[in-house]
């Protein structure tokens, strides 16, 4: 069933917390579970879930529950984990580096085809299998691979250059962990910021108040 | 003016980006700002701002809005910027020294006084100016140091040990990079959960359905 036309981010950013939970339910060997089931365990109410899940039509049966793997694998189509869009890596320091893991799988949605740096040094290495470039062959590379997402981790003083060049080569997303406001400056760009310090202000903030969350699992 | 007593965790966790942004302005020169432009600079409504804010007692004044820096300092305050919370790594790879860089500065709230790794090769070598030390010596190092974060950037199936140990020897709070649940184990543990992978996903959906979003800035 198509989704609604419009979906809250809140939702969205719930639907990969339930496609890992559900892998999870898999490994266990759970065939169907109810909504309160996953209510408990989730640390979400029951009618959450199934507005949630209804955003996208509903798939669970009045009274029995929802079959896991295919709640799964409509919740993975759903996504797009199977359509592997190309991205590259731009700062091949140690987040960057770190970042690779997330592509090794076809888990994620995405396939790592390139990484680049600035640092001469770091040219022709191979990390987890695919080859450091230098920043300077970056647009070409672009011109030619045509990568649709970039992940930025260099640091803010270099990333409103750096997206200028990616954005003008019709890469049209990027998981942004530079801090730089790409969003300020491009309205059709689509992106993920992550904001490490921030999550870890977070947490300072909730030990500093004695503040345990539930929200957040 | 003292917190109300319930404070939602979407409030807490917009609180350090408006700490973040706060300090962009006073890069900026900016001085003082209404609820009306921060809010649209921070593509929050200005009632939502005025709402999290009034949360901690308010701070503006009708008609003339917010002193940058006094927010900063307040909103710093709230966080506990200024408190230097003892945490140590777990786990020296990427992701580990990646993680490193947030502990660099007094911005954060944390002083990082360990690293630890599985791997003794690593054993003794200098990650920003602390040692990596092996993890057979963690337990001894809690028991003496008592750091009160931790920052897990192992796998998932060390995870669970290691957490155990680390809960035993006082540690209150874990910045989670593993996926290990440990929320479901300890009731009374407060844990930052940071899910890259789920963040990734995230990004594909919204590009595999050409949404951009733009409430995560």
């Amino acid at each position: 069933m198509p989704a609604k036309k419009y979906v809250s981010s809140s939702v969205i950013r719930r639907l990969p917390r339930y496609y890992r939970f559900l892998a999870e339910l898999q490994k266990e060997g759970i065939n169907k579970i109810s909504s309160g089931d996953m209510s408990a365990r989730m640390k979400l109410t029951a009618s959450q879930i199934r507005q949630d899940l209804n955003c996208y039509g509903g798939f669970g049966q009045q009274g029995y529950g929802y079959n896991v793997s295919e709640l799964r694998r409509e919740i993975g189509e759903i996504i797009g984990v199977e359509k592997k869009l190309k991205a590259i890596i731009v700062g091949a320091g140690n987040l960057g580096r770190a970042m690779t893991i997330h592509f090794d799988s076809s888990k994620n949605g995405c396939e790592l085809i390139g990484i680049f740096d600035i640092n001469l040094q770091l040219e022709g290495i191979n990390i987890a299998g695919v080859e450091v470039r230098h920043m300077s062959k970056l647009g070409a590379f672009c011109d030619k691979e045509k990568p649709e997402i970039a992940v930025l981790c260099i640091p803010k003083e270099s990333a409103g250059t750096v997206s200028e060049t990616l954005i003008s080569c019709g890469v049209k997303a990027f998981w942004n962990f530079s801090s730089y406001d790409i969003h300020l400056h491009y309205d059709d760009i689509i992106v993920e910021n992550v904001h490490l310090a921030d999550s870890l202000l977070t947490l300072a903030y909730s030990v500093n108040n004695d503040k345990g969350r539930d929200d957040d699992i």
